[in-house]
């Protein structure tokens, strides 16, 4: 039988080029969460079922999660998202913890999705947690946090943009203006979520489809478009205006400003996917007309910890995804070019491959990075296995380098080479800082 | 309903202070295997299952694996290991890549077992793998490379020792001296590879479990305990003795010695328990009578990557866990203590809370790690949430100190004061390198 090479279906293998960008990601955003003081924690990759259940939306449950029972009999799953865990994790620990506390991770996350462009069963997510403020200044700096770290690549305002919304506003809109019942804001709420994926005859056929008789007789439907028309605070009708939702609006639009980000409109329209949202919402999106979707969201989620039996705790997250990060990255041109980060291969003649693994231990031991081709192929094919491992130095020891301790060093992108011992190696590739 | 607060039953939660060791544990290991030239790469985390049925041992298929069935109908597997899926990865590009190959992971894998010390059903493992050489160059690099990681966490050769054997010398053994089927001598391989873990008279008892009763009177199973008996290679009978797989135990151990390895030993009774392995193997233990196990193990398997129907390559790895790894650093006083990586936590008093906000940008700027206090509560509260966070300074920021851009600098350590501007802030501690 011949085993298949293809990764599972909607899966990514990262051979070393594609992982070196990934490091360069996940690099660059660790260093930028750990500016605002926040801590590296990890989790578990299964969780029982039960905990997405509770909050995590019926979609993901219901239709996306790999789950599974165990040999144990457990009903589980792999991790659709991290904010569930997370919880889980702060709640167990809610007393001995000192808050402010300040969380990211980097997991990796399973759906069941039809794969496409910037979407995969197996992503990976940057996921940055702040427990126990209950002011916008959570908001704001998690805002913060996600614009550093856009700034680190390199990427500017024009490339980006976030929105805000809040879930009160939501539901003072479905609840107070248009009369739905519980049940019918949270269809008409996940509605509006898809709304982008879908045409708009269909959108209206699917907000028919949840209305009672009386409330279309009413054109409850037409009042609702109207609404998702407005685009600031101010346009909003009075008795969403004056709640205290449209307040911390104002306030964290106003302290965005105050901070440099500029870049921040309000879209009544914003829903984001989870259950367990609970006060202002927010993403942040491509502005290339190619590639136009929401790269990061998040909100206040004050509820879910208390979920696990201990006194709540008001709570603002954000999650960042590898796949569309790479996209936007692509797109802009920002993602930098893959480069070996070995000093140097060496290739060893005929019956110089002992004098060669100790050449390379020495060099090792002062902080160089060394390969040593054992393969006993002729010179030439050496080389040209350097070159395509992007590898710039080649020392090449033969009988005689070998016997006079000085080496033959090439540089494979001048094509000059030059005679080295080890002491004058070890000072050109300067000692790197350890 | 209530939710637990515990994590899957044989996977471990990771805390910012057991993350930090982590870390520490995975940076040392990368630091070591990059700077004999190995790139990383990763995988996804479920396969389908026909790669392990190949060659990975029946035991682990059908006792131990996380496996079910997709909501598309494809039988998958949670990695149990990785070599399957790195001998994947190398098969599909078999042509492309540059040889000798040297790649490393440190992935997550699943098995189901139950928890004991050291043991769990999740757990991270270094694996690092050479393709391409066929000679013992390429066992003497990966032992070299595991003893460079082991002298990185200050471990020394007192501590860990090294034990190597041969599939082909035990082949011989069971098919040429004892004359075993190929069905006894498999299950014969099994028996011994978990004969530390049984009574002698269980063991006895299994072994003639396995025999026929021809070869119990043959007096078998006394031969195959006096021949378990032997310590070095010059005891083996001659039928072994002058075999190619003993000739390259003997080589190996010579070369061993030239590097500096001086801690390795001939065991005819290491069998390892994958049945890929195809010519030496080789395991690193635990001195520690407290701690006495493999934490290491690898070995050549030259057939796998063609059975994913491409030409064969030969091919040495080993992986290396995490929670014996930790065991053992913890064992020899050799974990280090966690420390905040923040470098001044911030505590505004009343009514500066956004001056706080402002201070703190311009100090991440200069590449500052600095944490806010959001929480509004009063200084001493402020203080001893940094205390608990392990965070030596903190940085009071009230109305008097806003005013004059010059703040209190409290030492926790010390318990002394002094004022700073940002510009003092800054040269206090020293840039990082970036």
């Amino acid at each position: 039988m011949k085993l298949s090479t293809q990764p599972y279906k909607g899966a990514r293998d990262f051979y070393p080029d594609k992982q070196a960008q990934r490091d360069y990601m996940f690099n660059t955003m660790r260093e930028c969460v750990r500016r605002f003081g926040y801590e590296e924690y990890d989790a578990p990759l299964i969780e029982p079922i039960e905990i997405y259940q509770a909050k995590s939306g019926s979609e993901i449950v219901s239709e996306q999660t790999y789950s599974f029972i165990d040999r144990g009999g457990r009903e589980v799953a792999i991790r659709p998202e991290m904010t569930p865990t997370v919880s889980r994790m702060v709640a167990a620990q809610r007393q001995q913890l000192a808050y402010p506390l300040r969380w990211f991770s980097i997991p990796n996350l399973w759906r069941y999705e039809r794969p496409q462009r910037g979407r995969f069963r197996e992503h990976w997510q940057l996921n940055v947690d702040l427990f126990g403020v209950a002011s916008i200044n959570a908001e704001l700096e998690l805002m913060l946090v996600a614009d550093s770290i856009f700034k680190a690549f390199k990427a500017d305002h024009t490339m980006y943009a976030y929105r805000i919304n809040h879930r009160q506003l939501l539901d003072a809109m479905f609840e107070t203006l248009l009369n739905l019942s519980k049940e019918q804001a949270l269809k008409m709420a996940h509605l509006i979520d898809r709304r982008a994926k879908m045409d708009h005859s269909l959108f209206l056929d699917k907000i028919d489809e949840i209305l009672t008789p009386k409330q279309k007789e009413a054109a409850v439907a037409e009042t609702l478009l109207t609404l998702l028309d407005i685009k600031t605070i101010d346009q909003l009708p009075p008795q969403l205006k004056d709640s205290s939702a449209a307040k911390e609006l104002s306030d964290l639009l106003q302290a965005c400003k105050k901070s440099g980000i500029l870049n921040v409109t309000f879209d009544i329209s914003l829903v984001r996917g989870f259950d367990y949202y609970s006060g202002i919402v927010f993403e942040l999106y491509d502005n290339n007309p190619e590639n136009n979707r929401s790269m990061l969201g998040g909100g206040r989620y004050d509820g879910l910890v208390g979920l696990f039996g201990v006194e709540p705790l008001p709570t603002v997250g954000f999650g960042l995804g590898d796949a569309t990060m790479t996209n936007f990255l692509e797109q802009h041109h920002l993602m930098p070019e893959f480069k070996s980060d070995v000093d140097i291969y060496i290739a060893p003649l005929n019956e110089t491959v002992e004098t060669a693994t100790e050449v390379a231990n020495q060099l090792r031991i002062k902080g160089l990075n060394v390969a040593v081709d054992y393969s006993g192929r002729k010179l030439g094919d050496q080389i040209k296995a350097a070159q395509k491992k992007m590898i710039q130095f080649v020392l090449i020891i033969g009988a005689r380098e070998a016997e006079a301790k000085s080496y033959t060093l090439k540089n494979l992108e001048t094509s000059t080479e030059e005679q080295c011992t080890i002491e004058q190696l070890v000072a050109k590739f300067s000692p790197k800082q350890e």
